[in-house]
C-alpha cells in the first residue's frame, strides 16, 4: 500500500514547534488531540531508537493538552472522573489516572498535576476529556471553570537528558524526583517541569506556556546539546511498545475497563470517595474480567499494523493485537493485545494472518521480559 | 516546506472503505474524529474539482461519525445541546443544529437525524460529542444511552449523482426531498439514505450499517456509474469554500460563537425551550456581536493555509484568514476569516502576509458572489 500525505489545515492545528520540526527532518505525523504530533523523523526506525536509548532526544509533543480544572468544586470534578483515589494526592505532583464513564470504560489515560485543590492540570491523551467535564460540571451545577490553556510541552528524553538540562537550569534540576513537578527560571521567563514522559529512557517534559521564551529555551537546548549528541525525537514505536507504555486509542479505548488494561493499582474501590463507573468496577472485579491486555510475541521480522488483527486457536477467535512493531531487543515481533478469558491465563499458541500468510505466536506478560 | 506523511495506527481508525480507495489512488488523508478521512486522489485539485461540479463522485465520509441517542429523555437531551428549537421537527428528517456549550460556544455543527423522539443520530463534525451527551446525562440524571454505532457514511455527489442512483435503487430515490432520509432496499439489505451531503453538486449520503453490503454497494456504484464518468472522491477545498460550506475547526470553534458564524437562523431564542448558553446568546445579541465570519478576496494565485494569518490595517489587526484557496471561478484567492467589529460592516481592504510578501484583499459577504 502507498503511504499517504497528512492534508494540512487550521483543524489540525500546528504547535509552536511545528516550522522548526519540520526543517529539522520530521518525515510523518500522527493526529493527537486535533493537533500535529510528530511520529518519525529522517533515518530508519532502529537508528532513531538506537539514538533515543544511548543519548538524548527532543520532542514537540505539544499535542498533549492541559484541561485546566479551577475553582470550588474542582477536585471533586477531578475525582468524579478518575477510580484513582485522589484523596491523599500532593501539591506539585504528577499521577497517572485513568479516566473512565459510567460503565467504567476508558475515556482517556492522562497524568494529573496537582497545583492545589482548586487547580489541576489534565495532561491528556487522545480524546475531548474538556467536553466531558464540561458536560458533568454543567449537569452537575459545579463551581468550575474549565478550559486548555496553550501549553506546548516539549520533552528532552533520553539517558543524557539530565546532563543537557543542568546546563541550562544548573544542579537544581537533578534534584527533581520522579513524577514530580516545580517550576525553573529560565532567563526571564518561568517554565513548569516535571520528571515524566512518555519513554523509559529518563527525561523530563517541559509545559511551555511562554512560547517566545520556549522557543528560545528550545534553540537553545539544540545548541548546549551537541556535545551530547542531541537530535529532535518523537515518542517511539520501538521503545513504547519494548517499554510497555500503553496508548490510548490504539491499546484500549472505551470499550475496555482499567482493570482488562491491567491498571488494577489505579482502581481504588475500597473506600468512600466517589467516582462514575466505580457500582460497576465493583461488579466486574467480582466477578473477574473477561478480556486481558497481555504482550504477544510473533517470530517475524518486520509488522505495519493499522487496526487490530484477529489472533485464533484452532481457527476460533482468542482475542486481537492492537499495536506491534519488530523488537531489536527480542529479535522477533511484538505486540500490545487484547486477549479473552480463559486465554490470557493460559498462554496458549496462536495464529495470526498477515496478507493472507499464517503466523504462529505466543502470548506473555508485559511488561516484557 | 515538505510534505509528511500519515503514520498509521489503530488510533486513527480506518474505515471499511480505505483498502478500496487506496487501490483507487488517494494521495492524503485528515484526521477526522480519530478517523481516516481522505483529503486528494490522484490529479490536481482543479481537475478533481471540475470533475466534482460535471459528473459523480463517491466519497468515504465514514469519519462523519454517528452519535446515537436513545431513551425516553433522548429529545430533551439533544435539544439542550443545540440552541435550534426542535420542537417543531418531524420523523425522517435531518436538522443542521449548532452545539453549543454553556458560554454559547460552539462545540460542534452537526446533521441531526430524528428517527423519532426517543431515537436520534447525531452525524457529527470533529470533536467528540460523545462525550459531552454522556457528561451531561450522567450529571442530570437522564434515561439515555449514548453510543457511537458502527455507521460508515459514502457520499454520492455531483450533478449526475441521481442518474446513478436511480439505476440502482430505481424512481423512488428521485422523490426523496431535500434533507429528508428514508431507508431504500438493496439485494438483501437495507441502507438508510440522506439527500444531504457536504457539496452544493447535489447527490445523497447513505449510511451503511451492514459493511458487508455496503461494500458490495461501493463496488457496484463504480460499476454502474461507468457511464457518468464517476471516480472516487472527497470533500473538497475549491467546492466547499466555493460554496461557504462551513468547516468546523477550520473556520469555527468553542471560542465563537453562533451568531457570530453567521448561523442567526438556527438560534431560536423567543421561545420556551431550555438550552445550553441560552442567556448568554440573548444577551450577546443584545449587545451585538464583536466579530463576525465573512468572505475574503486576496488577488494572488495560490495559497497554503495550515493555520490562521492575521488581516491588518495600518499594521492594526482586524482579523485572522482561517480557510483558504484559490477558486477557479473567482480566478483569485477565497477564503473564510473572522473580521473583528466594525470591520465586518465597513469591508475596508486589508493587508495580508504570506511568506514574508505583503499582498491586499477584500472582506466581501458570504456566499461568494
Amino acid at each position: 500500500m502507498p503511504n499517504q500525505y497528512v492534508a494540512k489545515s487550521r483543524r489540525l492545528r500546528s504547535t509552536i514547534y511545528s516550522s522548526r520540526i519540520e526543517n529539522q527532518g520530521v518525515t510523518s505525523y500522527t493526529i493527537y488531540n486535533h493537533m500535529l504530533l510528530p511520529a518519525g523523523f529522517e533515518g530508519s526506525l532502529e537508528e532513531t531508537y538506537n539514538h533515543l536509548k544511548n543519548h538524548v532526544q527532543i520532542w514537540d509533543v505539544a499535542a498533549e493538552r492541559q484541561i485546566e480544572i479551577k475553582g470550588k468544586d474542582a477536585y471533586q470534578l477531578v475525582q468524579l472522573m478518575t477510580c484513582r483515589d485522589l484523596s491523599k494526592t500532593k501539591e506539585g505532583k504528577c499521577y497517572y489516572c485513568p479516566i473512565i464513564d459510567e460503565n467504567g470504560g476508558m475515556i482517556n489515560d492522562p497524568v494529573v498535576l496537582k497545583f492545589n485543590n482548586e487547580k489541576w492540570w489534565i495532561s491528556i491523551a487522545d480524546s475531548d476529556v474538556m467536553l466531558f467535564a464540561k458536560g458533568l460540571a454543567i449537569g452537575k451545577n459545579l463551581e468550575v471553570s474549565i478550559s486548555e490553556p496553550d501549553v506546548n510541552i516539549m520533552a528532552v528524553q533520553g539517558p543524557k537528558a539530565f546532563n543537557l538540562l543542568e546546563k541550562i537550569f544548573g544542579k537544581e534540576i537533578l534534584d527533581l524526583k520522579f513524577y514530580n513537578f516545580k517550576y525553573f527560571n529560565f532567563k526571564n521567563s518561568k517554565h513548569l517541569i516535571a520528571k515524566s514522559g512518555w519513554s523509559k529512557q529518563g527525561g523530563v517534559e517541559i509545559y511551555v506556556e511562554d512560547a517566545k521564551s520556549g522557543l528560545e529555551l528550545y534553540d537553545l537546548l539544540f545548541e548546549e546539546g551537541k556535545e551530547f549528541n542531541v537530535k529532535p525525537g518523537c515518542p517511539h514505536l520501538i521503545e513504547r511498545i519494548e517499554s510497555a507504555l500503553l496508548s490510548y486509542g490504539n491499546d484500549m479505548d472505551i470499550n475496555d475497563n482499567p482493570l482488562e488494561c491491567g491498571l488494577d493499582k489505579f482502581v481504588h474501590l475500597d473506600n468512600n470517595i466517589e467516582f462514575l463507573g466505580k457500582d460497576k468496577l465493583i461488579k466486574i472485579k467480582e466477578n473477574g474480567i473477561e478480556k486481558k491486555l497481555m504482550g504477544v510475541k510473533i517470530d517475524i521480522d518486520n509488522i505495519n499494523l493499522r487496526s487490530s488483527i484477529n489472533l485464533t486457536i484452532n481457527n476460533s477467535v482468542i482475542g486481537e493485537i492492537r499495536s506491534a512493531v519488530y523488537s531489536p531487543t527480542f529479535n522477533k515481533v511484538i505486540g500490545i493485545a487484547m486477549i479473552n478469558k480463559p486465554y490470557f491465563l493460559s498462554k496458549d499458541k496462536f495464529d495470526i494472518i498477515i496478507d493472507s500468510k499464517k503466523y504462529t505466536g505466543e502470548i506473555c506478560d508485559i511488561p516484557f521480559v
